[in-house]
């Protein structure tokens, strides 16, 4: 584990008049972007070794990657899925809990009866589950010359919008591919998110295209801050994962974005930048829904 | 007119396995960045003869600038407005007639009984209406120490989502601040656009933080080609447009990029993009309509 964690004050930009405005409401989030091993003891005993890192850099909330106790391969998510309330689900609570901080669990196998998800779950700072989010747009893909993935074969896909409170105000969870989507990222905005945390694998194929500006414009659409947390790269792993895990500002500024390499960075977000953006350029009160309706079914 | 207009055969790229994937429909497309002056004769005497050299260069389809007969300010609008069938509705239909070209007229204040509206009419090749987009979303801002433009103070809203069909499939059109709102975006793209043509003129504080990426994910999210056709930038103007007309393939791929200065591009869209990438990454048949629903009203 890399021990190179620090402080990064989040300014606004842009404009000197938008930095000499004061924020009030901060929250330094830890962005994890841990290596993940065949061996899931290994896994969760790293987990909780960044967590109590990000706690000792001053974090307030931790997000893993997506499949961080499991390798990402339709061969494994089976075998490594545990029901809520099994062996990683209780070290990720135990983990909030030891070090009083607010924890997104990345992502692992959910085994759900007969049924397996790819589930995010998140605690609060006395490792209470306070949000679920079950991937609801599986990874499927075949790019010509790139990568093929079926996710589908094993996963059974979720269908929740799904936010949490804190004492910073409402936090949106979704899931890789699902923020390809500006469905479930406007309807996560209007439920009230001020951050969209995203644990997401792009792949070598997809993550040079496409990982960058979709967290940059789903910020901008939205005026909310995001967040992508993803695996270290493995070249010679399973699954070959982009990293590059990324903080945007309301603005679509990239706050941070990590290399391929195993690290953690803590990012300090104003909160207040979501409210002032969204009276400068006013979009989620411009949407004209007279003329269009979206909503969760 | 600079005359520096010349063929941009598009190629697929970012893979050897898509760049050898041959395609059928091929469509070129004049994007014209024309400077406005004052006076409207000479506006519509220069769109005249930029849609000629369109033709001159072997484009199928020319697009204009928003605004492209009127200075871009509230002082203007309204006098400058005509009703549909008036002089410059005529000037566009006659240039889309005599040079047997699609012409998508950029737009122009129309006025509709005691109402205006900011209007986008199309022609097809024989110089018939076959499309006619009022901007649906007003352009109302306030950026701290940045831009203040309320277009509200005079344009009606519009409130129909708009396609129209060619021999190259249908199109899409929209004006500048819709594409800010990704439903209106999905919504033509769900209609059937193969292009998403978009008039604008962003200005110099939203221009270089949104104009490119804006453009880029809309192509990316609904994987089709995006068209911005701006104003040149004219510093000592009313409205100091940022210009940079843009066009971008479905992969999210910048074709072509204008700078400032009043010029007109052809770039070739090869239109077999369209359904190679929603192959690949099946996007818009992944949309989970038993979570979500997205509609027009």
């Amino acid at each position: 584990m890399c021990n190179k964690t620090f402080h990064r004050k989040v300014e606004p930009y842009y404009y000197d008049a938008i930095k000499n405005l004061k924020g009030g409401i901060s929250m330094k989030v830890a962005i994890i972007q841990m290596g993940v091993d065949f061996d899931k003891q290994k896994n969760l005993e790293k987990m909780k070794s960044f967590v109590h890192g990000a706690k000792a850099s001053g974090a307030d909330l931790a997000v893993l990657p997506e499949m961080f106790n499991c390798p990402y391969s339709n061969d494994y998510f089976a075998d490594y899925a545990e029901e809520a309330g099994g062996e990683s689900y209780t070290a990720i609570s135990q983990a909030a809990q030891e070090n009083e901080i607010y924890v997104v669990g990345g992502s692992i196998p959910e085994r759900d009866g007969s049924d397996v998800y790819n589930t995010s779950f998140a605690f609060d700072r006395k490792g209470v589950e306070i949000a679920r989010h079950r991937k609801v747009h599986l990874f499927d893909i075949d790019v010509a010359g790139g990568q093929r993935f079926f996710e589908s074969e094993t996963f059974k896909a979720g269908d929740n919008i799904t936010v949490f409170d804190t004492e910073f105000g409402k936090m949106g969870l979704v899931i890789c591919f699902d923020i390809r989507f500006p469905e479930i990222c406007r309807l996560t905005a209007l439920a009230g998110a001020n951050v969209l945390f995203a644990p997401g694998a792009f792949n070598m194929t997809t993550g040079p295209m496409h990982w960058e500006i979709l967290f940059r414009l789903r910020a901008v659409d939205n005026q909310l801050f995001t967040v992508g947390a993803s695996p270290a790269r493995d070249e010679a792993g399973v699954y070959v994962s982009y990293a590059n895990s990324i903080a945007v500002d309301p603005w679509g500024k990239i706050l941070y974005r990590a290399g391929a390499h195993e690290c953690m960075e803590i990012v300090e977000f104003d909160l207040d930048e979501v409210q002032k953006v969204r009276a400068q350029i006013p979009l989620l009160s411009a949407m004209r829904d007279d003329v269009y309706t979206i909503k969760k079914r």
